[in-house]
């Protein structure tokens, strides 16, 4: 007999996560809700929304929701198979120490963790700031004059350089080197990425095999993977002779003590700063950073924060060139980047800013000093250390005893590097200790202690750097924890996050990221282990993702997945992928055309590009569905070379398309694959399964439905679900099977961060599950019933009814009133709100998706913003109030308005406590609206300079 | 050859926690403040201020400091050496669920545990708001009218309820009733409070034993520690026709299924709030409540939340009624209670927000149907359920096998408590699982399965509860995640902590609560330990509380600490009882007066008072100093009867006295005893020794000088040193050494809050610490030296110097402007700023302390806001500006005066940014000024109504 974990004994479950934590609306509230949107109980709604010919058949069930604590415990219980030991793998992943005080008030505050990405800028000033330092600290060290705010990985990074470098440069050649000494994940990617846009990868000893003259690129690694360092400033001249792209993939922490990328004349720098206090986290999240020369900064794919002014002339910051991501180039994309990694990216800015450049300085010299002090060691046991000079990272060729040592230094709690048959390799960091080098010394046969040697340097002396870095003030403030507390909460205190007020954004999915499954992530069970380490390390994690497989498979029929992607896009690029393969392996490599409607995410296209597919454009009609006619005259006319189609269910327009099985089923016939977005799986899970619709591969994006945070603009996890045909050909990884096709760095993406979406799972339960689902439609249906007779809802099914999200048309404000979505957005600030999604899918509407986290209580309020925001446009529309000056175009208005002298035709008290605000616990946007033309015009990507920074700085 | 545990290579180390993490100024800073004070170097300020005489010869030295790593790792070595078993121990303390949302955004939140006590009321809304709520909860289940805002444990509630029953009973009876089903920790504090006061305690039946007429009162335990229920009605109505008070100390939890005290009639309720929500933690810190009659209300210790109104009429809170603390009744006090425990009382009333009346409600009734389900198993095997009716807890007869099964329930995982030598008592809780029972069950030998029974009820039948409890609506929130996280967040906004500002208050300590040194407090190892769990299963705890010791030994010059006392003035009581016993041993019981100058704080007479002594009051002189004329002479006078001086040192005026060794000298002569009040000991760590200078006991504000932060008025540790003499009649505790003389609940107190201060010491090291009381001087002596021509400094040494903290005199302002310490204060909120004392140790004067932890900076930012005030109060002066509406007198200035008419002789602009606020980290006041006559002339204790709450509630 199973002894259930937890008593149940009443009807009333005091730790009911799934109905009465996570799902906003209470049963009454529920039972009001349907009254307004015109429904006697749920099921009814939800039968007039969902096609029954998409119904899923049988119910998700996998057991009985757990508690909060059975979900911990059970996260415990796993956690604890994973086994912590030192890693000095390195191979781009390092030990590093997370500064408390940043763990604590970032990475554990849901004032960060829960922030969407800063499209908004007023209410995104404290990120931005953080990304800006991010900025100049990346372009600091590598010596560049514009980096991005962070890229998924350094592999991932790797191959955008090279993507840029074909792009950019003046050679016609269409072949692009990699340093042999590049880490091994960074070659598969870029092979990866270079296979299907016909580009060849030549590997090789640059100093050797180099020809500039056949190359559009290179790329060398520095320090190299195996520690040795070289000068690349003649080979990057050679090749800029030829018209041909440097791109140096580097080590951020090594910089400080090297000459630095640009210096030896590099066009790109690409790298990780993990070891800026981001945890290994068995592969992620981190974020990958990318500067260039200002010549291609218009070519750099990702966010690029800059600085601008406000409507009062005050300095702000924004997201600037916004030509990716919902701008993104679409067919002509060259890149499908979207997500990045914020959290991680303010979190190795504020290592910085914490250690400032001296102590990250002592921190990178101290780091070489162990590195000497081993290699000290190993020479007096007979051993010969590869590179002559290095920073971190040592080689040694231990012949066969390699098994032997390895196994011995596992035993000492030490993974080491196992380099070919022969060597070894390892790279020590600053959480390497005395017993630590002991340790490995005894694995190599030798009992010293470290006061038996002397440190000293082995860097190489013709490449010590001698430049300045982070000599901007914000990197000497005041490093008393007092200081950088206050900062850091300044900073947050700026930003209006879920932790404060709904996010409406359509398909963002901004729901509740629990506690309870935030608590486990940090967990060193989980957070400090190498992405590398052996499998017997690591059963722990494999156990979590087999079972958070088991349950996706079951939530989206499919029969197998793919943790590698660590973004949505990638997910995308992967499934494609995926098919492309699967194509070829049957013979029919030359199917390379990708339906894809009109309405679909720019990064659909993108992602086909880079998937080397041609996208075919199909039409979508009036009421938003994909045009039936067309849909089967492209698929007929392409039918020998049709590939796949891409599309998203429920629709970018928020409605269940009733033809989605017919899309299908031609896409099969004419021997095409679907490829099925899953970016609105919220309005799916429990309803209906992309797997028995008829599609063939589908992305999750776990940081929408699955409940990771979106950290303010990053992590995110994409992974990928595929029907059985295709299971084989999905994407390799050269650390676990050393097949190709890797699309991260590490085989299972941001692992760390997995724990998130697993315990929502466990919480959930099936039925839960299916409830949220339920209410996110409900939530949706009861805002477009709100808000109809206010404006007019965009794209219904037949039954009248939208999916998980509704898109309103603010259209015509713009032609009575002068009103346009950005006014709204703007005014919806002073209302304490987020701004749902701008003119997309449709320009010039509002998409909104509550999500079924958010009460009736909160749905109201911002309805009855809303309301009063289209009340304010009638006063425009009917004179009463001016076209210019008038709450709506001043918007946001700031406590600098009040503050100054006021001769605005409307009160302060209008201007500043609109329907929705609260009153006491009002948010105040910290700028008045930012101007986007003057940014882009003036564009400035690092801090700018010191006298503005007098509050902050010592 | 010991190998160091991290490499320090560089003098730059970047985890230099003790001189860049917790020190505020830079050592370029200290330069540059050491100029304006008018030295060369910090030595030689250090020496002109702490006089040569008292200085400790040796340096504090007990190795390196760590870094914040090290410390880490050995808190977690050290946690490991605690075994968390299921404790069913109960008597008092029971397993409880936190729920993740309220761990992390408010244990976890430096926003609520580093704010200070709610003294003023503008910048503390938000949890004068949660205490409100706490008030509301208790008067609910308690079913009496009023109640405080939380004592220090249910023992020391209990001496305080018979302390009040002895005040207010209209009996003349020197007798106090205890029923002897009371915890035996309730038990033995009673007796250590009654016997200095000449009260006896009759342990007894009290349906068989109790004469109402022979008392002042009686407490009866419901339930009682072994399980029983009865019925406390009649006994109760017999009392009250005597004259007597009913105290009753009621399980919290028990309470919403059983008929409340209120209902019996009892005057008094008391317990703890621990079971809601807060972890065992090895004793405390936990809330624990008192509910009076409405009679009684004023003759109520601790503090009393009110509702009141500000200066537009809005509602606002404030503590009521302050008659203790700085007002404490001095030598007429009935009780030094002084720190609450309002971190935990926040939680606990979370709790109730969290889970509803239905919630809470379910929670007890699963614990009692456990309870059932335990007691049907243990009666299968043959055992008799002692209380045939009973809510959580068992207790049955096993003879001889009383050690066998507790042993054997040990085996299986299970602590049960040992009650007298042959029967086993177990209290079931929240926590308590199917797999528990079944454990348990084979502990007695027993294998069943919990489905073997069925659960029912046991409860008594007549005692059932009928009446309603948390009604308001604030207990009727949706309960969703979402809408929890964002209450709190709203809630912890209002107030203004350390986390945003230093908090400049003279005599608190308000320093750095460093992240490193709370991220224990959460582990399992460390919250999870019952207080009486058996010494091999925290012996983490023990060696930590060993060390910590020795190190405070080292510190003191003491040779001997007791952990017991949870906050200062428990601390001063517990050192005057051990003084008194000590005199007793030594044949001089008569020894009963105590010497304190009238600079003293409150606490100190009033536990002289508690301690059994006659305070004689000592006269200061115009400086500050103790008048040693006066002192000789009333030594002299009273030297048959001296027991001992109570002194501060530095004194309350911040100064250090060179008269200080003549004092214990004196004192010593005349057969007395020293307890120097370790209040200010941040001015003498490392430079001067209590022990030294001739002192015999002191206690130690762990929550002021080691670290633990204030947690918005509490928890607190006030553990006290004493010379070796005085070892023997240190506290003992019922549940260690079984003497008699115990002041807390639990033998180590508030332990869980101990890794803060230890992992303080541990990441200072001896020189840390000592830099850190240097800098605290200089940091003092910057400010008086910045403000001194601004305003007066009062009390210097003979050199001119302060010691860590300054008087500034406002009151010439008063007579020339009419501007008060309050309007000083409340004009420092405009300016983002925490007041610093206020008119204390002398009225009119402001006390500043502005603690190592801050930057040259914020001091600076400070100090410009009081040179503003200054020039404000200036211009009133000089007829410039209006006597009556001026900035001053408006203050706090608020959004809601911005909105509206502005009719007002000076500008919004030099209202809202004074010198010193943040412009756009503005914090505003939520409330404006708080009307303190109103709150007290109309006293509201609980949540105002409905209709007030629309924005909260669902």
């Amino acid at each position: 007999m199973t002894t259930p974990t937890e008593f149940q004994f009443t009807d009333y479950q005091p730790y009911d996560f799934a109905n009465r934590r996570h799902i906003g609306p209470s049963p009454a509230e529920m039972d009001d809700m349907l009254k307004v949107v015109g429904y006697n109980s749920l099921d009814s709604l939800i039968d007039a929304t969902v096609p029954s010919s998409i119904r899923q058949k049988a119910a998700l069930a996998w057991g009985a929701p757990m508690t909060e604590r059975e979900a911990l415990d059970k996260l415990r219980e796993t956690a604890n198979k994973n086994k912590v030991l030192v890693s000095l793998i390195g191979q781009g992943y390092y030990g590093t120490i997370t500064p408390p005080v940043i763990q604590r008030t970032i990475l554990e505050n849901p004032a960060w963790y829960t922030a969407y990405t800063p499209y908004q800028p007023e209410i995104s000033q404290g990120r931005l700031e953080a990304l800006l330092n991010y900025q100049t600290m990346i372009c600091d060290l590598t010596g560049l004059d514009v980096a991005n705010a962070s890229l998924l990985d350094e592999a991932t990074a790797a191959a955008e350089g090279m993507a840029i470098a074909e792009r950019v440069a003046k050679s016609k050649a269409k072949a692009f080197f990699v340093d042999a000494a590049c880490h091994p994940q960074t070659i598969a990617l870029i092979e990866t990425r270079a296979e299907p846009l016909g580009w060849t990868v030549i590997v090789g000893d640059p100093f050797k095999d180099l020809d500039p003259v056949d190359v559009f690129g290179a790329i060398f690694q520095y320090p190299g993977t195996h520690g040795h360092i070289h000068d690349f400033t003649g080979l990057i001249s050679r090749l800029h002779q030829t018209g041909a792209i440097a791109v140096v993939a580097a080590d951020i922490l090594a910089l400080t003590l090297l000459k630095s990328p640009g210096e030896m004349g590099a066009d790109i720098a690409i790298g990780s700063s993990q070891r800026f206090g981001v945890p290994v986290g068995y592969g992620g999240p981190h974020a990958a950073f990318m500067s260039v020369k200002d010549a291609h900064k218009r070519s750099m794919p990702g966010r690029l924060v800059g600085v601008s002014v406000d409507a009062r002339g005050n300095r702000a910051y924004r997201l600037s060139l916004q030509t990716r991501e919902q701008h993104i180039r679409r067919e002509k994309a060259t890149s499908n980047i979207c997500t990045a990694q914020v959290l991680l990216a303010v979190m190795a800015s504020m290592y910085a800013v914490f250690h400032g450049p001296q102590g990250i300085k002592a921190i990178a010299q101290q780091i070489h000093q162990k590195a000497v002090l081993m290699a000290k060691g190993l020479e007096k046991l007979g051993y010969r250390i590869e590179p002559e000079t290095f920073f971190d990272t040592l080689t040694v060729d231990v012949g066969h005893m390699q098994g032997l040592i390895l196994r011995a230094a596992v035993a000492e709690g030490i993974n080491l590097r196992k380099v070919g048959t022969t060597k070894i390799g390892m790279s020590l960091d600053e959480r390497t200790r005395p017993a630590t080098l002991e340790a490995a010394w005894r694995a190599f046969g030798g009992n010293f202690a470290v006061a038996d040697f002397e440190p000293s340097y082995r860097l190489p002396k013709d490449l010590l750097r001698t430049s300045q870095y982070l000599t901007h003030p914000i990197f000497h403030m005041n490093r008393a924890e007092s200081e950088m507390t206050r900062y850091i909460r300044r900073l947050s205190d700026r930003d209006l996050a879920l932790d404060r007020a709904m996010i409406p954004l359509g398909s963002c999915t901004m729901k509740l990221n629990a506690t309870a499954e935030m608590l486990p992530i940090t967990w060193p069970e989980f957070s400090d282990i190498h992405p590398y380490a052996p499998v017997d390390q690591a059963l722990g994690y494999r156990e979590m993702i087999d079972d958070l497989t088991e349950k996706l498979c079951a939530v989206t029929g499919y029969d197998a997945f793919s943790m590698q992607p660590n973004s949505g896009a990638q997910g995308e690029y992967a499934g494609l992928l995926t098919i492309r393969n699967y194509h070829i392996a049957n013979g029919n490599g030359h199917r390379d055309v990708c339906l894809i409607p009109t309405s679909a995410h720019g990064t659909n296209p993108a992602s086909a590009q880079m998937a080397g597919m041609k996208v075919v454009v199909v039409k979508v009609r009036g009421n938003g569905d994909v045009d039936m006619d067309d849909f089967r005259a492209k698929a007929e006319e392409h039918a020998d070379h049709l590939s796949c189609c891409m599309i998203t269910y429920p629709s970018t327009h928020g409605v269940f398309e009733e033809t989605v099985k017919e899309i299908c089923d031609l896409v099969h016939k004419h021997g095409g694959q679907v490829y099925l977005d899953g970016a609105n799986m919220n309005a799916m899970v429990g309803l209906s399964r992309p797997g028995d619709i008829g599609s063939d591969v589908s992305h999750l994006n776990l940081h929408k439905t699955f409940c990771i945070p979106h950290g303010g603009g990053g992590p995110g996890m994409g992974p990928i679900g595929v029907k059985a045909h295709l299971a084989p050909h999905l994407p390799g990884h050269p650390e676990t099977d050393g097949r190709s096709g890797a699309v991260s760095a590490a085989a299972f993406g941001s692992a760390s961060i997995l724990p998130i979406s697993w315990s929502y799972v466990l919480m959930m339960g099936g039925e839960g599950l299916t409830q949220a689902t339920k209410v996110a439609i409900l939530n949706a249906n009861y805002i477009a019933a709100r808000l109809k007779d206010a404006y007019g809802v965009l794209y219904k099914s037949e039954s009248g009814r939208v999916a998980h999200e509704c898109i309103i048309d603010t259209r015509p404000l713009s032609d009575s009133a002068g009103i346009t979505v950005d006014d709204i957005a703007k005014r919806l600030i002073d209302c304490g709100f987020h701004a749902p999604t701008m003119s997309w899918p449709v320009a010039g509407t509002l998409m909104i998706e509550p999500t079924e986290s958010e009460t009736k209580a909160e749905l109201d309020r911002f309805c009855e913003a809303m309301l009063a925001i289209r009340e304010e446009a009638r006063a425009i529309e009917e004179g009463r109030m001016d076209k210019v000056n008038n709450p709506l175009k001043n918007a946001p208005h700031t406590v600098e308005d009040l503050v100054g002298e006021w001769d605005r035709p409307y009160s302060r008290e209008q201007a500043c406590f609109p329907p929705g605000a609260f009153r006491v616990d009002k948010y105040w946007s910290p700028v008045n609206r930012v101007d986007n033309v003057y940014g882009d015009r003036n564009l400035v990507c690092t801090c700018p300079p010191v006298e503005s920074y007098a509050e902050a700085a010592e």
